[in-house]
């Protein structure tokens, strides 16, 4: 049995990573190397990401070691010399981190963190820092998308079960509160982040007892305070008048939830149902395969709904459920580096990204070198060095508030759930004089 | 800190689950229930489910347990009754599994698997059942096209850095694997599954040289007996010459690889390069962005293309994303159940899949209780009983071998990567009879 949780193993990389360490070793090769992550395009239809996942990104660097059950089973794969692998036994994390800070709105090209450390190092971790960041990153473009949709309705994560796998499930979560979300329905998100978590009931609550209205009444008694009470499994409306019902005989209902059909007539329906019936304060809740389109809608419609549960398009970004994302050698041993393949081309050397903005509102980024005297902020910020945290981490809710200022900072066309024009991202001159000076160097190859 | 790892925990779930545990206890209702899981319908242009997961669901309700902590945590969130916690922690996974086993060919409405148990146990696990059950199944179906479009080369997993988070890419190697992949880059899998592992090079590894030639010699002096060479970082067909060059020198490359660009061109170039300079032997490896359709394409052009890296495309099953799946209860206490929301019917009562044959090829499946006495193979079959297993797990070769059992005994039309006219699923006249009586029940709600 492997001796720990998945997510902090070593052993959840590429094959190539441990054998490229293997003969970097063997030539003796471990200069100081910056690799930078990065997007290659913004998915179609979408104007901004929000970047995610810098944190369990530390986490996992600041605890990266192997251990020896890893080793052992490397070592008996007969892939890897002994002396190779006595020499991971020490090998920690003790390069550099540069980032924008989760919650920071980003663009095609633009690196959202660097890696500066022994070649190695900075090697070894390119498959899960991509894994991590990739992912979060995706949903809370995605969430963000949703949360301008919503108009400032609430909104809750509902999607673990259709999240791909653990970790999705709980980091969507992450993810979706970072972006804006009130909250998730997933109890562990609670647990290990401290996000408000919510929950209604399922539809087998309804069926497992003989009688809906008997179910309503169970479910009241069990959550007094907290009751909200799903209408949808057999007939709306009727059950909107059961829920009413059981309000008149003096049981305290806080909301309903709608599920399926028409949700914009359902809603109507049953708020007059529930209005007629003393109810005004009873909240209505939506759900079922919504997204952010289908949020516009019914926003647009005026339908009466007071908040959304967004699950499974959400969680896997349904219409974008990946990123062109790379992690790439930009400078190695001083020099800066530059790959030529077709169509993926990238920048050298070591950068970053200066924002301007016009009053409260961003007006362009400039992708310059590192060291380039640019007007504007640097969006990339020191997080560790020499393998140890600059500063204490930033909670959640202090992200959850950059998030919102970001969002809320973008030219309006960007914040419109349509693709817009884009938003100006230039090349410095710098950085294009010194592409075609690593060309002119590599040209021979 | 959680006392454990993320991926056994219950509560890796949703609120709701607790909530309505919390609801059962304090109404006496535990009798047995009975949930089947399902999806609605397949995606468009697919032709049939591959089914996978099985054993995680399994190993996840074998451990089922609240630990101290998970429960010190619900109760410090004042939503529980100490009670309620306190019946918590002898909770066991106690009841009845049956299933198709991994690898079996499935289609929307059946049955992938269903859990007997007391109503509390069974809906507890819900959500990380449906979570194991929908992400590995959703790989498995789409990685079957990837062999079904290869036509006999060998395909290898690469898509962990873009899978969704650490579980999705260790699953999705193994759920790959069952459909017929020859191996994945993720090291983690080959340790947990004994999958074979592959790996390559990065361009990194290139870049990080100030000579490509000497990054060819340097990793094949590393990697005596196993070098592929990745060769599209600066210029393929020069890249391909040294190549030669480092063979000709007298040190043997086994195979390149070539991941950007038009692949069936470079392939053809690659390879008379590498036939002029007597290197027949070696293999042309390709990736970059490859799906079914590509490998198709590739593979219909004629392309010397000996494998194929298959990665992000794959791993998120970028045309689908999700499936449309469902885990809903279809009887309590010895009484059918059905649910009839709008476009979200159920079937009720405990089924069965009855599937024909026509010499070895499947010839339509019949959806009915399963207690009828139909004609053909039952699908589901017994896996755990009394919280046990009723035999031993079965070994990944085996269910690799059912797999592609099972897609070889496909209707060819249904084999192919277009949408086809669907397999024949028919509902047997006694679970119609049952709906409907079961309606006639449930009317007055």
């Amino acid at each position: 049995m492997p001796s720990r949780d998945l997510t902090a193993s070593p052993l959840l990389t590429d094959l190539y990573q441990l054998t490229m360490l293997q003969a970097y070793r063997a030539s003796g090769m471990n200069d100081v190397a910056s690799f930078e992550l990065f997007v290659r395009a913004l998915p179609a239809g979408r104007n901004f990401l929000l970047v995610a996942g810098l944190e369990t990104v530390v986490e996992y660097l600041l605890a990266l070691r192997f251990a020896d059950d890893e080793l052992d089973w490397l070592g008996a794969t007969g892939r890897f010399d002994p002396a190779f692998l006595d020499s991971l036994r020490d090998l920690r994390f003790s390069g550099d981190l540069d980032a924008m800070p989760e919650g920071t709105v980003a663009f095609a090209d633009e690196p959202l963190l660097r890696v500066t450390a022994p070649l190695r190092e900075a090697q070894l971790i390119e498959t899960r820092v991509l894994n991590l960041v990739h992912y979060q990153t995706l949903v809370a473009s995605k969430a963000a998308r949703c949360v301008l949709a919503a108009g400032g309705r609430p909104l809750v994560d509902f999607g673990l079960r259709r999240a791909h796998g653990a970790e999705a499930g709980l980091l969507s979560a992450r993810a979706s509160f970072l972006a804006g979300f009130a909250g998730t329905a997933t109890v562990e998100a609670g647990r290990r982040f401290g996000i408000p978590i919510f929950g209604t009931m399922a539809h087998s609550f309804v069926q497992a007892h003989d009688d809906e209205a008997a179910a309503f009444a169970d479910f009241a008694r069990a959550q007094p305070g907290n009751t909200t009470l799903l209408i949808d499994t057999y007939d709306t409306a009727r059950a909107a008048r059961k829920v009413v019902a059981l309000a008149r005989s003096g049981v305290p209902v806080q909301g309903v939830r709608i599920d399926s059909g028409d949700l914009a007539a359902h809603a109507r329906q049953v708020r007059r149902i529930l209005d007629e019936g003393g109810l005004a304060s009873a909240r209505i809740f939506a759900s079922g395969n919504l997204d952010e389109e289908r949020v516009r809608q019914l926003v647009a419609s005026g339908a009466p709904i007071d908040a959304f549960g967004v699950g499974t398009r959400m969680n896997v970004s349904a219409d974008a459920p990946f990123l062109d994302c790379a992690y790439k050698l930009a400078e190695y041993a001083g020099r800066p580096r530059r790959k030529r393949s077709e169509g993926k081309a990238t920048w050298p050397g070591r950068k970053q990204v200066f924002r301007r903005h016009d009053g409260a509102t961003m007006a362009g980024d400039l992708l310059a070198l590192v060291d380039d005297a640019a007007e504007g902020e640097p969006l990339l910020v020191p997080v560790l060095r020499g393998g140890a945290r600059v500063g204490p981490p930033p909670t959640l809710a202090a992200l959850r508030d950059h998030a919102r200022a970001q969002i809320a900072a973008l030219p309006p066309r960007l914040q419109a759930l349509d693709a817009a024009a884009p938003y100006p991202v230039e090349i410095a001159p710098s950085l294009r004089a010194l592409a075609a000076a690593v060309d002119a160097q590599t040209a021979r190859q």
